[in-house]
């Protein structure tokens, strides 16, 4: 894929304005090859409808967001995360998404053994993987950036997902997100490490300075802090050819405009920055 | 020091209400044999004045904080800082401080360079660190939360602090604050390796769920999701045996209240959960 075919419009980015029919819409009029819808939005307007639109407007699901969440307190609740995440595998194929991003989970509630809580990870994702398996859905762990581990996802660098992956085998990978990983001295490393076979997504946006808001003040990519050429350039060098979402939570100025305006701006800003 | 002794204000826990001499007398009421002075109370109450009350009220300096803040964005302006530094040493020599605190400074203005930000601060270090050396003062890096990494310190894990501390050599160790590093999967590994005599500095406070402000919404111990008992046991394994600093920033909460409450509150969960 030359790369102005590579972006893709995870279906965030545009959550406040647009449902997910109405992104994938947006996606193709801006040019766009990929999609990626989150399932609050496909529980929304239906998974047929969702299909449907990818196939009318000619987009692909570059992965179908999220699952995940495993750690719970009680053994009841764990395999009711898992057995959503079967349900997920079936949503991902029904729309031909190869790859399903796991956001982990993070500390059960009232606990504070974070490597109980990893641990749990672990065995929620071994159960689900002979079914991934089987149904040729990727299983791409998100580490998610150390602010995020009591609340949302206790797996927080590429290192600890690789190694996750190293004990999980085939059928596994990771999704690299520019906003979790940039500050990593280790990063490029585990870029090379993880290779093109286990690299399932590259996510982009910015960090700005300052963050106001620890979850949703992301920035437009070239508006923050992060290098995101170097990254780009690791992740080629690693052997990743595949879409690049651009997913920007951005609660008081991204989801505030025209999403017609700022799917242009980043398909701009990707063929500039990126 | 049995375990009540080994209980240290950092005087940033009560800095809304008290100056650093108020901070330092708060101690000694307390019961507590240790504060930490900033080097703003330090500013405005005066260096005479500082060490006149710890030696007053029988308290010693734990610590002093804080020196750093190596990256900018011109050389003249990167020896300014060392210069800072320098008198920083003079003034924990004046109140008898063995360890100043570097909190090292994140990106220059502009900058998206990280790893240049982070060369910044070795060439720093290493420009300060003979007249610490002959000075007697040890040099404490801090590694940093990753969330504060474009704008306060580059140096965000304690892996990373160690093998600075590792190619920069003795006079160098570490401070290990529970809220930069609770989440690091390696944690217990990192503290073994810096060993009893690069454990400089153990810092003590929560991470709150939900954490409302980046910088200034960190929680009581006992009021969080860090296990507190845990890492703390990991610090005696590897043979601390220092003071232990509480140090917590709360611009809605604790530093409202009372601080002679605020005080009698973290001894008490200090002995508690610690």
């Amino acid at each position: 894929m030359d790369d102005p075919n590579r972006l893709s419009l995870n279906l965030a980015t545009t959550r406040m304005r647009w449902g997910g029919t109405e992104g994938i819409a947006g996606a193709a009029r801006a040019g766009l090859r990929w999609a990626a819808p989150w399932r609050d939005q496909i529980a929304k307007d239906g998974l047929a409808e969702i299909a449907r639109a990818l196939n009318d407007h000619g987009v692909a699901a570059s992965s179908l967001c999220r699952g995940g969440m495993f750690p719970a307190e009680s053994a009841a609740k764990r395999q009711a995360a898992i057995d959503d995440n079967r349900r997920a595998l079936d949503q991902a194929r029904a729309i031909d998404a190869q790859v399903l991003v796991l956001v982990v989970g993070g500390l059960p509630p009232g606990s504070k053994d974070i490597a109980g809580a990893r641990a749990m990870v672990e065995d929620g994702i071994a159960a689900l993987l002979p079914e991934a398996r089987a149904k040729g859905v990727a299983l791409a762990i998100e580490p998610l950036h150390p602010m995020y581990a009591a609340d949302r996802a206790c797996i927080n660098t590429l290192g600890q997902a690789l190694d996750l992956c190293d004990r999980l085998g085939p059928g596994t990978g990771v999704a690299v997100d520019v906003y979790h990983v940039w500050w990593d001295p280790d990063l490029e490393r585990q870029i090379m490490r993880a290779g093109a076979a286990r690299l399932l997504g590259f996510h982009i946006c910015d960090w700005l300075v300052p963050t106001r808001d620890m979850l949703l003040d992301r920035g437009m990519m070239g508006d923050g802090v992060i290098d995101l050429a170097r990254i780009r350039r690791w992740m080629d060098q690693a052997g990743y050819d595949g879409p690049i979402e651009v997913e920007i939570f951005s609660a008081e100025n991204w989801w505030q405009r025209d999403p017609d305006q700022v799917v242009a701006i980043a398909k701009q800003r990707f063929l500039e920055v990126v």
